[in-house]
């Protein structure tokens, strides 16, 4: 960031938060000064000479696993929810710093509303998507013998040692917690490393969580500052995720010990294409620059997802620059964010202002002309510029693939065919999101088959979703965020996947009762209980995974599916027509509907009286395997599977195994019951 | 491998497979020489002088892509049937070379048959597990909007370039197809290239894949020698799999390109665990003492997977020797494994041989006793080693957690608690493989606390389940095959996962219309066509995605609930009980049973006249959203999501969204209804 050391001015060092207290150096150590963007006023100073970068990484390992460690899934997405409310409480305060860093109000509810966002979703999710446990399984059963005796299972569990998060200037609030949030619902404690233009931010972020009261011990940690030390401490059961440049992100993976994980998002080339039917007049037309100038300006164009190539039909490019220049005359307004009616704030400090610019003369070295704005800096303490857009006639040159104008810069490239497209956008080398305006399906099908294995994110923007959509810039917290190649390779957020990140997958071999002990869900072939006692009639207090309910048989004669069918409507001829049964591949004759045995064997496995269990709120898996012919008698087998009590309401979830059997033992159908019991 | 090189000798040197044909160098090129495990005799020379590497990766690159492109993972999944069929024709030439490289027939069995299962295992997942397309979708539907005009889902598009596979020596069948099937099933291209000491085998196999006519053009190549080129040629959209040593991994990893993912399965320090419960004369202790014997002596201990540390209750140690000793002498019979009675053939090569020796004494060095065997190597030609046990009073020292004899080499290490037992474990830094033999299941679950997140894979063996174990050595293709740190950190196998090794995961975002375009499965929102015609007469030819039937609506009475309630059998309360069932939080009072609205359903949308509709063989994700309370109507609108004709059969699986909505257009339930239709 071409930080200026100093030695001693009047502004503090921004303190660190280790090991469960805040800690500063020495007033007089050696430290970095950060300043106001617009007005280039002194701030903070950054340092961290004299923190002990290891005992805060042994730490998170010993105390906040083991704090982590005595919550489950569901406590922690809670806590997540606590969290959120307690920073929504004080983001004014948020605010208010924000606007020093350049952002407008804009840019700062993507930064803080979005990161309280982050942490919403992820509690949500983990409620939701995750067992009230410590353990997820992930996928079927996998069948290893024939007779059901040797079973194989997929779990998840934590990894064991630290999350370490190293976070770029542009997002000061959501940056840390889109890392954060999936770290603490998978149960590992983080360590945030924050960028030090606006580091103070993520400060006054952690700050209102500590104050919270609500952290567990060592689930969270922040270093404002360097760390230089930092890849020579991790070990295997660590992981580091990186957001910031590919070249940096290249360097620290070469330093990432065997046996980390590091992921990385980095800053890309993306691309938007305007489809060909999306000419001037149509509504994608006016979406697409729209999103090119929203894209171009928010948070100054400070954004590893903005657009930095405009790939249009080589008889629109005209239009696009005009529609482009008319909506940034109309719209834009470049100043100190913290006055009225300003639509684009500086950049984050005078260096990254001339490091734009820079690359922008190397955009103009590479081929492009200069159609809207300037290479010129302006004068003054302010670190702004205007927005630039550039056209380059030929798309085969190098520097509008690579070179990256990290500001409000892009690029105009044209093309003739969906290949030509295609092709262009993969010449990014592997992109965070591309976007594409056009309401033809195949059209989109097309350029999605080119440009999908070169992506993270694709977004297709029409008159259907354009007032809906939520932005080519936008990650989304149940959207994998990453792409391949220059994008870093790696995968943030995307729902429960970014809490995988953070756990070791082990297949699980054994009998069904060793997987049941282990996983915490019934696995057919362990045991099962019969007490005496329905188990509709335990609460959640009571019940146990295993419970068992068997019940008596009952006879299926053809008058019962005459009455069934009339009853129904459903006289579907596999049931009516003895003639046209016999002849479908499947069945030896009139058969029973499966709904009738479904129905039949909830009538055969309920307990009538008000009780614990309060609703049968749905059914999965349902497979239909022995056909059931008139005369055949059918039971059930109805075992607690899973039990998930919630956190904040008096009741949980219950799902139970269903087997339908005929006369013969023969599987007649297969399926899990859901059903909401009382905890008491 | 400590290769030897020559100039002239009388063997051929082994073909390579490239671009579509055999390939040789010339006959007086310098090659490394491979000789008979048993007998020293020369086999075969091998070199790669003058082989055009670059032009086999772009061979597979453009001409491997576009074959495979044209094939959906159906079919792509039917061919490897194919050459599991055509393997297994032919497996007994393999048979007999596996035996030169000093494996028995058992040895063989799980290399060149279980090379064979893994074919038809991704066989058999393909069809079932993926789609009968291109793109795999992943993952539920993400709601981005309020009004539904906006989507997100996640798609996987096979990556564009070559999946390079390196093999080990000592799976020379086994380890080139678990690799190809799910790298094939992807639609990659592979290039395999096989280790030198066995290579002879591999190119035996690719060779009856080339004469079965059935591979498509550049999906398969053969390197058959060293390629010190190879990492320089790869790029952004190639795959690496790796297995072998650590330290080759390590070195590898760093040479790969930034872009190219890059996995590793390496050997690991595995441990196996005897239970405190597991005491002489249980069914545990003798199923534990047989698994470590057949561990030490298959492949004569050169497995990545075999156990190193046995890791046994301090008063079990000497009852532990003794039984390994006694079933060592009676079932151990070392020699040239086309000998008859022989049980444990020589290891691969005198080298391999000496490198196993002298890591033993490293072992003694470190710490070890041995108490069975010697580290002695016995004279003549053959690569002859008898199986050794070393016993370890101290489990502090490192040599035990990180020297590696990759032959019949296991160390015996005690301890006194399960947490004592789980550090023991993970004092090897990631393993590929643990298995624990004990019968309670507390113990179990204690000791997969600890282990789990240090092991790829975790095999519990008891009474139950000592018959039916596929064995602590052996991967199985649904299960994940890999560890992490020293084990290298990747995945194998694990079903469908190791397809997705090769595919990009991205994030597609749009509105309904879009998505369904996308993905081939449609998504509520998109529009639904009636076109008179009712769905269910149509067969697959003629059905299309989005095809629809809405049903006229059709009144719940009280009187209807009675009638399913005494038909059924379900009397509960919530159906029959006015005041009990408006004191249950969810329900207004009686409502109607969920099934009879299913069931109602069926009677809405069915056609019941013969047709291309065969049968409804499930039901999946079925919520009750509404309850219906008497006097409230019902209508279901049943759309064609996705359709799945299948290869081999007359029909395929049409899957339809099924949505009951009440008077006033809330949604009652939603689910989705699975059916066989006919192809005509």
């Amino acid at each position: 960031m071409g930080d200026t050391m100093t030695v001693a001015t009047e502004t503090a060092i921004l303190p660190s938060y280790v090991r469960d207290a805040w800690w500063q150096p020495s007033a007089d150590a050696q430290a970095t000064v950060v300043r106001d963007a617009s007005t280039g006023e002194e701030i903070v100073r950054v340092s961290t000479a004299g923190l002990d970068l290891a005992a805060a990484l042994e730490h998170a390992r010993s105390v906040g696993q083991a704090s982590l460690g005595e919550l489950t899934f569901h406590q922690r997405a809670l806590l997540l929810k606590q969290f959120a409310l307690a920073v929504t409480e004080r983001k004014d305060e948020l605010y208010a710093l924000s606007a020093r860093t350049g952002a407008t109000k804009a840019d700062s509810w993507v930064d803080i509303d979005g990161g309280i966002g982050v942490l919403f979703a992820y509690s949500g999710k983990g409620r939701r998507e995750l067992p009230n446990a410590h353990v997820y399984v992930d996928g079927p059963v996998e069948p290893l013998s024939k007779d059901g005796s040797f079973l194989g299972r997929h779990v998840c569990t934590r990894l064991p040692g630290v999350a370490v998060q190293i976070n770029a200037f542009n997002f000061p609030i959501w940056g840390p917690l889109e890392k954060f949030a999936p770290a603490f619902l998978a149960g590992m404690p983080s360590l945030i490393k924050p960028a030090t233009p606006t580091g103070y931010l993520t400060e006054a972020m952690v700050r209102i969580l500590v104050e919270s009261g609500l952290l567990p011990a060592g689930s969270l940690q922040l270093v404002s500052g360097s760390v230089p030390s930092l890849f020579d401490e991790l070990r295997l059961g660590d992981v580091v995720g990186f957001t910031g440049s590919a070249s940096t992100a290249a360097s620290l993976r070469e330093r990432t010990p065997a046996g980390v994980r590091f992921t990385a998002e980095t800053d890309s080339i993306n691309a938007s294409v305007l489809g060909p039917d999306a000419v001037v007049g149509t509504p994608e037309f006016d979406a697409y620059v729209r999103q090119l100038v929203v894209e171009m300006t928010t948070k100054a164009g400070q954004k590893c997802t903005a657009i930095r190539r405009a790939i249009v039909p080589t008889g629109q490019a005209d239009a696009v620059i005009e529609a482009v220049r008319a909506r940034l005359d109309e719209k834009t307004v470049v100043g100190d964010p913290r006055e009225e009616g300003v639509t684009m704030g500086p950049l984050v400090s005078l260096e990254q202002r001339d490091e734009v610019l820079r690359q922008v003369q190397a955009l103009v070295a590479g081929g492009g002309r200069i159609v809207i704005g300037s290479s010129d800096a302006p004068v003054g303490d302010g670190a702004f510029v205007d927005p630039v857009l550039l056209r380059f006639d030929d798309a085969d040159g190098d520097a509008v693939h690579t070179v990256e104008a990290f500001g409000p810069v892009s690029s105009l490239i044209t093309y003739d065919t969906v290949a030509e497209a295609s092709d262009i956008v993969a010449r990014g080398g592997g992109s965070l999101v591309t976007s594409v305006a056009t309401h033809d399906p195949a059209f989109a099908t097309a350029i999605m088959a080119g440009v999908a294995p070169w992506n993270g994110r694709v977004l297709f923007l029409d008159r259907d979703d354009a007032r809906s959509s939520t932005g080519h810039g936008s990650p989304m917290p149940g959207l994998v965020h990453g792409g391949p190649g220059r994008a870093g390779g790696g995968e943030e957020l995307g729902g429960i996947r970014a809490v995988l990140h953070h756990m070791q997958r082990t297949a699980v071999q054994g009998s069904p009762e060793m997987l049941t002990a282990i996983t915490g869900q019934w696995h057919a072939g362990a045991g099962a209980r019969e007490d005496g006692i329905h188990p509709f009639r335990k609460s959640l207090a009571q019940l146990r995974i295993g419970d068992q309910i068997a019940s008596h048989t009952r006879e299926v004669t053809l008058e019962d599916i005459e009455t069934f069918a009339h009853f129904t409507g459903d006289t579907f001829y596999a049931h009516m027509d003895e003639e046209a049964a016999a002849a479908n591949p499947f069945f030896p004759g009139r058969v029973a509907h499966g709904y009738l045995l479904v129905s039949w064997a909830a009538g055969l496995f309920v307990d009538p009286e008000p009780g614990p269990v309060l609703a049968n709120y749905g059914l999965e898996n349902l497979r239909f395997i022995t056909p059931v012919s008139p005369g055949d008698s059918i039971r059930v087998e109805l075992t607690a599977k899973q039990i998930t009590p919630r956190e904040t309401d008096e009741y949980g979830e219950v799902r139970w195994d269903a087997v339908i059997r005929n006369q013969d033992d023969e599987t007649v159908a297969t399926y899990d019951v859901l059903t909401l019991v009382s905890k008491e």
